[in-house]
């Protein structure tokens, strides 16, 4: 008897978690609601906007979109600690202003040089060396290092909402492509990880690399300076280089992802999502002005571009997932 | 019970099928066998060679080894004839001595000026056009543009032989991708539909883009010259920028293949292939000096890298297709 019982609880589990809601830690709200119904739209094969499987694209920003940005984007907190770390071997980076600024948490006056400024801190964390080097000592920062605030690992600051939205999406015969301002190679050193999505479903900003081959042994080394970077009109310009197809799909949260929703939603049928940071409880509350991750004519246009806004206090029932 | 005797026959015929031997149109020698062997090891997941399948990414060079590129590169040709068409609207262009020569058929002269030269007649042909109107244009080539001396149309001239091998990979889960020398948005025009690769499965050389909105309808637009030349260790590159991944198969033609080649064996297990021209009969036969497709160094160091040979003359039952 207790064994029957046993195998009815089996079977009625499975029959829970075939038909169980998706996106769990989305509030039953009008935004679930919207993107569940547009999924539903498209994998119809009866309905007039059905998108066969090969034409499913999704693409997600990352900062900001599918974990944390604040109070600076996790790769340049990254570079900071890489540089101290090489100051230590190499105590010449302190001659730099721009890097000794850098080093001693100064990023205001590190970066009061823009663009080039920049350009000498990712030149002195992120190049001379080899891609698979470059991404194992990113892997081990990621293992441990801790977010300011938080007191979680940079790594656990994903957005369980949005995760779970991607395994949606997948489930759904969609493929899920991050595009990114962040480093290509940063990016893939985590994403298949973190996200389940393999390198090759990753579009980022890159610098210059070149093929050597040392002692036999042939290898992609970073070298210095940035090439392209996948951020405002350079999201749809990646996303053609990558993908090669217009996407039906595109999440972001700031104006960094205008062009990228922009492009996407210029056809039907397709959605264009849009993050807002509401929540200062449970994560950060910015818009406009931001220093990070601004949102301002993305929210203005919305409404108009038929992009849903997503209220992160609102809609999400939880941010961060638990730990294991 | 002649009903009965067909149902058979269709039976047998699903059995055949099903058990048909792979690669028909290769000649059942070594090179086939070396291949099937390949395959057979990385898929049979009881061998200590057997790769997952998410890492069976394998690369194919295109010209020269997809199709033919004699007497010249078919994009060239492409290049060409649509220089002449346009200097039939605007006769200006007949004043650039390059243009000039090149719309004479005059190659030797048109391309004496070598880089610059060529970046002229790319930049005439290829360029200030929306990726989508340049594609439907090369297609519209393709569909009735004809090879000079075999009287195929161009699109015709892929080999039989390497659409089996593409396909005979695919049906072992390997993910294919072309990485050519060509032109990224050239290649895509037809590649879903002549070699079933999707736009996201074709790695080539870039020219610039930019992403524009006219009359509110965004698009995107090709301008004047080359960002990336996706030869030599420009392919390791491209691979590493597209799949970040090392594939474990590699096919080429010629001495720009060379670091593909080297990139895709500096692992085990893995395969080099390379084709050779050697059949004047049915396609061309060249390898070095050859102003197209030099195959030099590869031939010399095969042996040593341990890189199949495929002596087309030999090892081919047929070249092209038959038509439909």
């Amino acid at each position: 008897m207790l064994r029957k019982y046993t195998i009815f609880l089996l079977l009625m589990s499975g029959v829970f978690s075939c038909y169980s809601a998706p996106l769990p830690s989305w509030q039953d709200g009008e935004s679930r609601q919207a993107i569940v119904s547009f999924v539903a739209s498209v994998t119809d094969s009866s309905k007039p906007d059905f998108v066969p499987p090969e034409d499913r694209i999704a693409v997600f920003d990352n900062d900001g979109t599918l974990w944390s940005e604040q109070p600076m984007y996790f790769q340049l907190q990254y570079a900071l600690d890489k540089l101290k770390e090489r100051a230590k071997d190499d105590p010449s980076l302190l001659s730099s202003p721009v890097l000794k600024a850098a080093i001693e948490g100064d990023l205001k006056t590190a970066l009061a040089g823009g663009v080039p400024a920049l350009q000498e801190i990712i030149n002195q964390s992120h190049a001379n060396l080899s891609v698979s080097e470059f991404q194992r000592e990113v892997r081990q920062w990621l293992n441990s290092a801790i977010h300011p605030t938080t007191g979680l690992r940079f790594y656990d600051m994903v957005y369980q909402p949005m995760q779970e939205l991607v395994d949606y999406l997948e489930s759904n015969d969609f493929t899920v492509y991050i595009v990114s301002g962040g480093g290509l190679h940063f990016l893939r050193a985590f994403a298949e990880q973190r996200y389940g999505l393999p390198p090759q479903q990753v579009v980022g900003s890159r610098g210059n690399v070149t093929y050597e081959v040392m002692d036999g042994t042939p290898i992609i080394v970073k070298t210095e300076n940035v090439l392209f970077v996948d951020d405002g009109p350079g999201k749809p310009i990646g996303i053609d280089t990558h993908i090669g197809k217009k996407p039906i799909f595109a999440a972001g949260n700031s104006d960094g992802d205008y062009q990228m929703l922009q492009w996407t939603t210029s056809d039907s049928p397709s959605f264009g999502l849009l993050i807002h940071h509401t929540d200062e409880e449970r994560e950060f509350a910015y818009d406009s002005p931001s220093h990070i991750g601004e949102l301002k004519q993305g929210l203005q246009d919305a409404h108009a571009n038929g992009w849903l806004v997503v209220d992160m206090k609102k809609d999400w029932k939880t941010v961060y997932p638990e730990r294991p």
